[in-house]
């Protein structure tokens, strides 16, 4: 058995796979209202592509897992973007692989977020469904509707945990 | 001085203005994952308009009021709508006029949210900037890049307050 170590989430590693999206002084960000409010601005790249397509917002409520987390799957959009915000502070764990049409499991990456960040996953990439941790998960959701499918499911290569 | 009394948030209430963002067995939903996430879908009409426009992703952090609150104008994007989610799990405070060309001081309302809420403002919708309440908040932002202007600031026509 694979055994990932889920490593902490940063922009750095991350980049291969999409955007982390958080309130990080390294991002562009400007005071507006009148200084009442910074804007940490534009962090992610919302891919829409294909027919009839649109941006939608949705809210994700899902079951949480404990540590090892046993992985079988990956999902991708070869349409579209879908970013991810918890918006009750929790952390959760985020499994990727690189977009393309074989995964192969020495690319597999997981990570933990921090309760504070947020994650768009880029058009192509691979990545396992929500895996909240501690509690039920509520997120933010920005991804595609349109025409076309938009959701391909592919066993790993193995069978894979992640660990903490 | 006007006071406004801000009204617990409905989506039947926040029609005219825009779309409420929650989890709410009211929206439509679905199992997805094999059924460990419920999707509370398309829950806000995001509107791009404008040439070179996109959709992006921001964080804005906003400095907190306390009831009651004056009030001294409004804002209205032309070219798109903007949502707020907030990412941990506070109410704030909405303050809202009909799209059009003028504010009429009757028809400005006032809601709050009960923490788990998230509000888009459609296009043109006069609303306040960000009233945080309590605490430091910070909210996920969906809006618009492109050209041209995309905000109006306005003053209100009589000064107002909000309470509680």
């Amino acid at each position: 058995m694979l055994t990932l170590t889920a490593a902490p989430l940063t922009r750095e590693a991350f980049a291969p796979f999409g955007d982390v999206i958080q309130v990080d002084d390294r991002v562009e960000s400007f005071p507006i209202n009148g200084g009442n409010t910074q804007r940490y601005h534009d962090q992610a790249q919302v891919q829409i592509l294909g027919d009839n397509a649109r941006p939608i917002i949705s809210i994700f409520r899902s079951q949480p897992y404990r540590f090892p987390i046993s992985l079988e799957l990956l999902e991708r959009h070869p349409q579209g973007s879908q970013a991810f915000m918890p918006i009750n502070g929790d952390r959760f764990v985020v499994v990727v692989a690189p977009a393309g049409e074989c995964i192969r499991a020495e690319d597999v990456r997981a990570f933990v977020t921090n309760g504070q960040q947020g994650v768009n996953f880029h058009a192509g990439v691979w990545h396992h469904p929500m895996l909240a941790l501690d509690r039920v998960g509520d997120f933010l959701v920005v991804d595609r509707a349109g025409d076309g499918n938009n959701c391909d499911e592919r066993d790993l290569p193995c069978p894979m945990t992640v660990s903490d």
